[in-house]
């Protein structure tokens, strides 16, 4: 069976590893082209053999050939591209956000089904060998009810101010991806929220109207509680942790490190710090993430992070930037569960 | 220089332990008289031996010989023995919880400092070898400034419901050690909290009306944030981790075990279940903190954990109880700062 | 600069991987042909676009457009494929173990050598991350003057018995491969061995000649002691530990894992075991020994693991093998030193 | 049931540790008499509350209410006290070395047993919490059958060259636990030996003629392989590993630390360094074995570790000392396994 061939559209840091991931790593895929709103390098381009590179994203909607598109345009963009991308009958793979607002995820998943395509959204620690080792634990009873979430979710050093500024913020932009994971571990919705939050790291955030650092507790539909906690800067590499903890026991995802180096003398007993940044640390879950759609693609399977998830991340969002605002405690509406629990299995 | 010659008053588990950690681990004391409400094994206290054993608190409090006095009688007579061996001139270590109510522990404290006598109370964790080494390293600056705090504070199994009846509650019986332990490694004031709680462990706890799940986030007065997570029940061990999140890095307390065994087979990598309660995991702190009280008696200096630690404590319990029943943040008044933080050193 | 190109001989289960590396994972290399005694699977090639597919060595060592041959065929063919690679002016990488016995090896350095090509060995753990990261601690002063090295090599079950016969003992094909490290971490030569060896796995092994337990001591010419200790078969695993222990402390690498998981329940606290086999846990050294060989190449770099390194392996291989047979102690000629101690840097 | 009368030969630094774990944790315990070379602190006695302090040795040995001694004092006594005291129908605790020749061991053993007095030697590993866990996992078949067993002992400092002088030197003194850990996880004696060694941590203790560094290769009567590593200085604390690996998996006794804390920032994430010498690391065990010793000597049980594994170790140390001498491989008599393996269980 022939390979699904792909186009990409947008080559940023972002676009540049999906694409390098898909030509190397996921056998099924074949990029046939990258559109980008700058010439795309050539010895780049050709280097990976990909033939077609265009600043016209119709170079790759207009193509009778391309099957799918993977998405990695500005986060602004993200919708429309969804809309023109199902209109031409195209499979999508899209980076989070897909949005900050709930009604355009909805158009955008409206217009993905009345196409008859897949649209699968960047919720890349779905994929993550330990995260998956976790969830398939909790399936298999090992923590029997889950009582409690936690999540630890730190940066290595704080984003350029610039980027602060269009990134949706604290919430929207970087817990998101604890919001989801709390779904996706626990199979059930938040329905209550309070975040505390802060301007710690560097009060350039503060003056952006951001925060860099929060604490935000939640309520599960199941029962369960859940904190997650958020900064900007660890100095000491991302922080990436995970614990689920019920009736029978705990499982705990611990940092990675890039090497197993453990060293003994006067100064105490040294390991690496984790993983410096994303790249590194979820190298697997980004080409796992890939595969995965792409099978689904190629075998009519249900993706594994759809709008829907987006949908209920993006309503958790909001709901934590409505607790830091009033500092009260947030309910959630009972539909994020009911349209959003329904559509994920 | 004669040791210190010490009564104890209460020769229940915990009463049994301290008198026990004083015979054999406090060189500086001498126990001369154990009371209790029932008698005494006398073949316990030959072995240990204690001359003096009475159901009478008069044996003690009026034996010109002792100096000091531990409290491990129930909960409810502290506030009411505290005040007689206060009169008596005796210098007091008192069992957790002092009350559960403000006036009566501001009563106490009055009492000792009119009295003249040192009032230490049983936060055995601020002697605790690994809390006492966190301390001193956020002391020296290698977290820099405090961004978070996270305590992890579970219990092995629930206790008998008849104990949860009297135990004033998940916040002032269990919780309360979380309070100050965040007091203790930030040096600073809980100024806001809020709490979510469940009844996840045994439906038994919540016809007591109690709880037996929470997460407890907390602001303080530095501006840090906090976040404590509680439950009854593990199934795995007592469960005691610790984290202070800073602008230079992280020191975190991780649990300890009673082996360092490693079996690796098949199944998996195992290592031991953390110690399975207080008295393994704090032993060497149940020791200290005794040892210190006696110095502090010997040579007049200040206690490290003393009425004004209570009082705060009690302050936010009783905070986070108004948080369980209104559902919302509560603010702390201004002066549990003021006066504790101004005492404390 | 256009990318080297590159044929591969031999399209085994190490020939295969070598391939997808070389294709996927080291950018300036192009994989132009492959050869094989049997008919290459074209969908394979095909996927990896690699145009040349033959049984017939020529179609590499004939193509002037081929610059560097990878061999991985049986390893009765190595020496011969590399006379002939060397002869036809190919760059030349080639799978352990070169030979059994040291003539050849030298043959095949003097014809690389008088061919003016490069001839690297796969002794992959030298660019492993943990096990360069260690010898970069060595370099830089971390232990001090080395006094002991440990390596623990266990395989994670016995292989196959008839590999087990063709594959030249447990000395030639497994534990050349801790010789090799404590060379590489040492940079100091194995002048006196000792080996004490048993069939404790598989009587079967032992029929065909061979042993499955061995642990192996080791002088270095630098006055450091070493032990090797290994096994066919650990139930747990693919298990690879490393010391280097000295005068100011020591650099360990521990195993890797697949993941992070850690479960807490009654059953213990337990994680991964590690990686099944070498493909996961030496899956960034496969790629980085052909990334450097290409790099060496391109640049005219000396290799990092070269035929004198093989010849050395080889000779401590077999005076592991003569203390077995002799049980005594086996000193190691000193021209070994000289020869490899000189061409090694 | 009052508690034992003991006796205490020898008030150095061991011998003060015994006392006041004798009196502080073994309840079963009293200790009357201390007696020394030299006089006895009083202030140490009267605290301790031993009412008998002296120099004269027949103090305790002619107390008829003195049931049992324990021998501490300098090495070259041992035999000659063991003797004395079983003469007077003490039962004995002495610690190691009970001498350093297997003649004199064997005419202490002769001696109790015509007495009819229990003889136990202070082999304090075989009361670890961790390595008695272990001992009990190889029991219960965790590792099936043994293939391997490694010990690493490393001292945080060499010890003054006077000490080394006397000490018998690195097999006698310091290795002969080591031999005896051996011996007591896999109940198997040692049948051959091989010893590399060195003089690497201090030049001085070469001129005393010892060395400081050795790796010891052993084979037992059961068919495992073992492997002793042993330094006098590591920097970082007291390393005490061991390993049993067999047919199904391992067990690992990994190092014990002060305290837990693990500090993350830029220079790394570091946990404490191991405890720094034997009295911290085997706190529990120099406890444990006193403990089991009063408990043999009340209940008339074996003791667990006696004479005979006194017997053994020496010889093994002797066989040691003999392949370092002679740069071979020794065999050890026959009758070692026999005498031994017989008595101990």
């Amino acid at each position: 069976m022939k390979p699904t061939t792909v186009g990409v559209i947008g080559i940023g840091r972002i676009g540049r590893m999906h694409t390098k991931n898909l030509v190397h790593a996921v056998p099924d895929a074949y990029v046939k082209a990258v559109v980008s709103r700058t010439q795309v390098d050539p010895a780049w381009a050709d280097a990976l053999g990909i033939p077609v590179r265009s600043t016209n994203v119709d170079k790759i909607l207009k193509d009778p050939e391309i099957e799918a598109v993977v998405i990695t345009a500005p986060s602004g963009l993200h919708v429309e591209l969804i809309r023109r991308a199902a209109a031409a009958g195209k499979h999508i793979f899209c980076e989070k956000p897909v949005a900050f607002e709930p009604a355009p995820i909805e158009q955008a998943q409206a217009a993905a089904t009345a196409a008859g395509v897949k649209l699968q959204v960047g919720f890349n620690r779905r994929f993550d060998p330990s995260l998956l080792k976790m969830w398939q634990g909790v399936q298999a009873g090992e923590v029997g009810e889950i009582h409690q979430l936690r999540v630890t979710n730190r940066d290595p050093k704080a984003p350029p101010i610039e980027f602060v500024k269009r990134s949706g913020g604290l919430f929207f932009d970087f817990a998101i991806h604890d919001f989801d994971t709390i779904r996706f571990l626990s199979e059930s919705e938040i329905v209550e929220l309070f975040a505390v939050e802060a301007v710690l790291v560097d009060p350039e955030i503060g003056r952006a109207g951001d925060v860099d650092t929060a604490v935000i507790t939640v309520r599960l539909a199941n029962g369960a509680l859940g904190v997650i906690d958020c900064s900007r800067q660890t100095n000491y590499g991302y922080d990436q942790r995970f614990e689920v903890f019920g009736s029978k026991g705990s499982l705990v995802v611990e940092n990675t490190t890039p090497t197993t180096v453990v060293s003994s003398s006067k100064a105490g007993v040294v390991a690496d710090t984790p993983h410096e940044n994303f790249v590194g640390r979820y190298r697997e879950a980004f080409i796992a993430e890939l595969s995965a759609f792409v099978a689904a693609v190629r075998e009519g399977l249900p993706v594994r992070a759809g709008a829907d998830d987006a949908l209920a991340a993006v309503k958790v969002a909001a709901a934590a930037k409505a607790s830091h605002e009033t500092h009260l405690p947030v309910r959630l509406s009972a539909n994020v569960q009911a349209t959003s629990g329904g559509q994920r299995r």
